[in-house]
């Protein structure tokens, strides 16, 4: 049996929004599933214990963190990334391909590969399909990903062409590369924002024989309305037996119509990175648009938590928002933890509300009721 | 009865070192007591949970930095320093007093008090006896400190003199403006490095009708066979039946060295500010002088637990020093928290063994012993 597989459980009478079981050598976890980000072997500022307890079962990790620093044959022999950061349950890597196309003029790609800088010590460094699933091979991640290029927004036809076939081409390596049989290797389409590439891509990524496949390129800039056509072109070709995965989207707006086109599964450092900046996520109800700037003078004399309906840490316990503003305002760490907390837990729960709304066939007047609310909390 | 007593339990046969109890109004806590200090509200890094965990009783809270910011009004309104920062057990705060005559140019003393720049955003403050106390009546902290002076090391005799007799004025004003009865003040002998003004300072604050009495201004840069005489020279003179707090004190040999001299309370920011720094505290016989620089390269591939005999969080569910180096060259928040968890609960401790070592007639002994193997680590 592959190692990594989806069950689909149910699919939403009206729209077809999916419910399932993601099965991993570290446990089965249910969709839809946002998976939080822990870049470099912890997720920012928290224990695993806490990501657990906050009902998060898979972690991302990024290779290219980790290939640089402290470097995948250490991560081996310390006995994989779950026992090195002391996480139980499921991890996905990344192959290492968005980061270092990010580095720009620092990046040289050929065929072969792509050779760049390292941001830490500016020595010169080599990543291919082989090299990105070597090692992710040695990490012992459940979920490895084929190297890619995520095609930068704006692109013209002849460079997104060429790239995503290019893509295509690597995807094919990456799986020839596979060796660690207690992984499973999703494949990424690309088409960047043209309709006939995007399908081009999702018919030969969905025809490889890989676990699940991911639906890159997108949220990188575009407009939504373009983000979310492309996107369903995608999954429109995509197989309904394997797990579909929309990389580094993690807002709710963006989750709901992500899941109404057919994703199971996220990623997105957005719930810890506005967490540093003092942000808290909210439901809609709570607050226009479903964010809370804790810095807000508003919040001074507030001692109410953040949702009185929140069972994270933080609202569970009664810390209150004046509390968090005080600790965000002195620039205490234990400010930026309960944000991560909450932002973290609100998500998990939002995934589960989404789940529940599929198998009762409501995903219809979830999203609208979910849309009505922040749309009218934007003009409040 | 009175908010805050002191109850003898022991005294080491040879030593004198003391074993007791401090009765509070947010409990009884064993002493040789260590409190972790939580500056602004929070102890860096923690939650009150973890903090809680690690043994911790009585948590020490900056007046100076909570007057600025978010302000002691606030913190009364939100129902007390306890319930502001999620905190059941005991808290002390400090008068403010250090803080401000940290600032050097930036404050002017006189008889009333002290006229200082707030570090935050340069607006022109003021603190006195009156101020402070009504400050920490208004915290609700279970120990007020009275507002001292602490002297600068060196200050010449005339200026110690001065000093130190004001500070005595400001003992008698501290005491004369307590209002809350929830809440025991403890006085501070000064008298700097001079043996007879360090003994009337004792003989005057002991004399006083106060909880608890503290030995401030040691610990300030002079060399510790100073800073040992002047301490014994203190507490020769202070009421048995009273806490005795060494201020600003926290490595162990410092902690032996005072328990050694009588005193039942410290508190210092070493274990969580070494934290900061990647430092892992440790007893003698693990490392040299007690201490782990965790960037070091030794431990690229160490895959042991700080120490191994240890029960805080880090050790207990062992994160390894592999992985606790990379977090920490990472700059990774995680990496900090797993530090201040195990060097505070190092302290916790060590405290704890000190208490059975005087139960048990053995305070030498365990001296010896500790010493013994602090100092062959300095030579290995």
């Amino acid at each position: 049996m592959a190692a990594v597989t989806f069950e689909l459980i149910h699919k939403d009478a009206a729209t077809g929004a999916r419910a399932g079981i993601l099965h991993t050598p570290h446990g089965k976890f249910l969709t839809p599933l946002f998976m939080p980000v822990g870049t470099q072997a912890t997720v920012k500022t928290l224990s695993p214990h806490e990501v657990q307890n906050l009902g998060a079962g898979v972690v991302l990790a990024n290779t290219y963190h980790l290939f640089l620093r402290p470097g995948a044959e250490l991560i081996r022999k310390a006995g994989g990334l779950h026992k090195f950061m002391n996480w139980t349950h499921g991890i996905l890597t990344d192959s290492g391909g968005f980061q270092v196309f990010s580095l720009g003029d620092l990046r040289k790609i050929s065929e072969d590969g792509v050779t760049f800088r390292s941001h830490i010590d500016g020595s010169e460094k080599f990543l291919s399909p082989e090299i990105s699933i070597a090692t992710q091979a040695a990490l012992g991640s459940d979920i490895a990903m084929a190297f890619d290029e995520c095609i930068p927004y704006p692109a013209d036809y002849d460079y997104t062409k060429t790239s995503t076939e290019r893509t295509h081409r690597w995807a094919l390596r990456s799986l020839e590369a596979a060796t660690n049989p207690k992984q499973g290797i999703f494949c990424i389409c690309q088409g960047g924002m043209y309709e006939d590439l995007r399908e081009e891509s999702a018919k030969f990524i969905g025809g490889l024989d890989c676990a699940g496949c991911a639906v890159g390129g997108l949220s990188v800039g575009e407009p939504k309305e373009l983000m979310y056509r492309m996107l369903e072109v995608s999954t429109k070709f995509l197989p309904e037996n394997k797990a579909r995965y929309l990389m580094g989207v993690g807002t709710p707006d963006h989750l709901i119509e992500g899941v109404l086109r057919g994703v199971d599964m996220f990623d997105c450092v957005f719930p810890t990175r506005v967490a540093r900046n003092g942000m808290a996520m909210v439901s809609p109800e709570t607050a226009p648009r479903g964010r809370l700037v804790m810095k807000n003078a508003e919040f001074t004399e507030d001692f109410s938590p953040l949702e009185s309906h929140c069972d994270c840490y933080a609202c569970r316990n009664k810390f209150t928002r004046a509390y968090i503003r005080h600790l965000i305002r002195a620039d205490e760490i234990f400010g930026l933890r309960l944000l991560a907390l909450h932002n973290l837990r609100y998500l998990q729960r939002f995934t589960a509300k989404m789940r529940e709304a599929i198998l009762a066939d409501k995903f219809s007047e979830f999203r609208e009721k979910f849309f009505d609310a922040y749309d009218n909390g934007s003009n409040a």
